[in-house]
């Protein structure tokens, strides 16, 4: 299966804000779900690299309860 | 299946940090887990009272990556 990387458009007010997204993905990284990923406060811009679908990535971070403006699957 | 309270000490450093955690315990809520919860960013602790177990709440909040401190069970 490919991957693919997804751009998140994610409200984050704080360092507290993105070291909470930064947490959930850490651990998706260490279980093998996610290859890579970059969250940007300064951005509000959440980056993954993944062989899981979009919907799967957009609800894990979904589930952090942080607000996702928009997505989008860039390749 | 009797309903207890837990209370969790959880850091949360500005209203996006509680915001997120009072946003998933509003989902947990719709869908009937939770019957009612209390978020306070000025005592860094959220209050949920639940038939779910310890365990299962926990999670709950541990999948925001926000980090618990503590937690207890108090009724």
């Amino acid at each position: 299966m490919s991957e693919h990387t997804y751009k998140f458009d994610v409200k984050m007010s704080c360092s507290g804000c993105s070291g909470a997204i930064t947490r959930v993905l850490t651990k998706a990284k260490e279980s093998g779900g996610v290859s890579e990923f970059e969250v940007s406060l300064e951005k509000q811009e959440v980056l993954v690299k993944s062989k899981e679908s979009y919907d799967i990535i957009r609800e894990k971070i979904a589930k952090t309860g942080k607000e996702i403006r928009s997505g989008v699957t860039i390749e």
